[in-house]
């Protein structure tokens, strides 16, 4: 079946924006964040977890799939819910990420991209058609156009060139794209260069995508420059269309970009950071191998319900990490995606109230203290 | 609460016995395994998780928990079943194995083990005292005297003093035993020496422990030598307290020693050998990594009802071992735990018909083949 997006409200304040969709009978809710399992598992959890933290979409990588065990594996296994045991929805990303940053590309190409694997090394060529194949056999929901994956800064000339190329290989790939129950998106690319994200923006928009990302974000730019990115590329986007915001988690950016008309979020930060003995909590991140938490036995955080704090405390999650048993990493793991999607539910409430800037300055004020400043 | 047991059956052909203990208002039936969790976890799995496999007793270790976090720390959290939050029986070794074992002793005297921690280098000090004082801080429910583990093989000579310095630390640990609602057990040892064996048991049994396990074994001795072992042990054992092989888990081990007396086994093999991908089936090991199971998307184990068998196939699990995943770990290790706990129960069928014996012959014909041979 194939996902269908409808705008609830608007704010009146700024370009927030609630809405729904509704797949496997169940309907979800946007702003929404969506947890990453790379591997088409995320990491250290279970399927039901994932349920039971409230988890909507969840993000498989296309490139990582390819590679291991392979899309035509993942088919036979009946796609990728079945193969990983997650019946809600799913997305994929292109692999262009992975491909320029993992990989170290080799050679751009009008064609496409020729680099090494970074597994072995093995020589390997990704086209825009093969991304979009590959992730039709996978059997995602959401499915990303291939787009090239600037750095940054790059200059007005090189980003005005890649702007065209990531056109011309969003249309080649929607030539070949012939699932009818799976959303295909465009990629808005162009740096910082309103002009630049404007003109992506508007030549995807001809094509009529099911719905559109802001990419070439959470690449080392400041906090201003992003949000500069995503203000440029969202106002050329038609309302009535999921917008999704490619690889940002931090707590202040999932705020500050709802208020500038994002749907979606994806990150590997709450696992990774897990994975460090890091957690979310409302007063800001902590680290949970500090020694003042040898002899804590509260939970990670006061009021939270997830099932790390309703369970466990401090002192038990630092000796798991310390000693580096994963159940550690699961449980903390479990917290950070809960206090992520939790949050995106305090967000939702607060765009029905049209109260998203003063709980944006409280948010700022218990997460950051005094003074925060974006740098 | 103690936990208290009772004998409610008796082969007429081998030495085999069906018991059952209260713990918390649940009745739990031996003889059974024990899942390890060393660092007061069993490795990449939650109590709920362990409950759900049927899981009885779990164990922990003293020497681990001792170096960190701490005893007094877990003592603080309220005891290890509230540290780690799992409410049903729990069971310490000494610290024993591991200060023989891991951290290289440096001296054994009359009174203690100096040795080296393994992970800093700290000279430590381990006595019986101190092992039973730390246990005692625990709070696990079966408390283990402080043994020699002695190398398999050692010369008569040499276990004959050994095993006299062991009777003399377990009546050390006993007399400094206060505590009213733990069990406290001797340890059996005396190699392969059947006279050893013997001396060491009456001995004990004089001292009137709780219960009795039975050590020196799972250190590089034969298949048959073990048997031995256990067979020049239980004999001496009285029949109305628990008996308990340690660090024994090998399948067809587990059907030998119940049929030699044993109540209670415990291993790190299913979780060890579920992170290096192998999987228990009744038909023998098998290792998830090989090739034919890429595209085999049938469960680990065809009548298998555990999680990963209901939820998985051994095609997406090879996927996740082979992508170092720790979710296919954490299959793999409720898959195995699962294997021996659905084991034992088949034993204790077995034991009710007093057919062990057939039981024991289809095991080894359907898990090694024709033509198996004890080593």
């Amino acid at each position: 079946m194939k996902l269908e997006y409808t705008l609830k409200q608007k704010s009146n304040k700024n370009n927030a924006r609630l809405g729904e969709f509704t797949y496997n009978g169940k309907t979800y809710e946007t702003p929404m964040f969506m947890p990453v399992g790379t591997n088409a598992t995320v990491k250290t959890l279970a399927p039901e977890e994932l349920k039971e933290i409230g988890a909507g979409i969840i993000l498989s990588n296309t490139y990582h799939l390819w590679l291991r065990p392979g899309e035509d594996i993942v088919k036979k296994a009946g796609g990728l819910h079945k193969f990983m045991n997650y019946d809600g929805p799913i997305l994929t990303d292109s692999g262009g990420f992975q491909v320029f940053s993992l990989a170290r590309p080799k050679d751009i190409t009008e064609d496409g991209v020729h680099f090494k694997n970074h597994l072995n090394g093995d020589s390997l060529f990704l086209t825009p058609e093969k991304s979009i194949d590959i992730q039709m056999k996978l059997g995602s929901d959401i499915v990303m156009s291939f787009d090239e994956c600037i750095k940054w800064p790059s200059s007005y000339d090189y980003v005005k060139q890649s702007v065209e190329r990531t056109l011309r290989w969003a249309k080649r790939g929607k030539d070949i794209f012939t699932s009818t129950d799976q959303m295909l998106f465009g990629i808005v690319q162009g740096g910082e260069y309103e002009d630049l994200r404007r003109r992506c923006a508007e030549k995807l928009v001809e094509m009529n995508f099911d719905g559109y990302s802001v990419g070439g974000t959470s690449v080392g730019e400041d906090k201003k420059t992003m949000y500069k990115m995503v203000e440029y590329s969202t106002k050329h986007l038609p309302e009535n269309k999921l917008r999704y915001l490619m690889g940002v988690g931090d707590p202040i950016d999932l705020i500050e970009n709802v208020m500038r008309g994002i749907d979606l979020f994806d990150c590997v930060s709450p696992t990774r950071l897990a994975r460090h003995g890091h957690a979310y909590t409302k007063y800001g991140k902590i680290n949970i191998k500090n020694n003042k938490y040898k002899e804590d036995f509260t939970p990670v955080e006061d009021k939270c319900n997830c099932y790390a704090c309703r369970n466990y405390t401090k002192a038990y999650i630092r000796h798991l990490i310390t000693a580096n048993e994963t159940f550690g990493a699961r449980l903390l793991s479990i917290h950070n995606i809960s206090f992520l999607i939790n949050l995106m539910k305090e967000i939702r409430e607060n765009i029905k109230t049209d109260t998203l800037e003063e709980f944006r300055d409280e948010f700022i004020l218990n997460y950051y203290g005094e003074g925060y400043e974006y740098k």
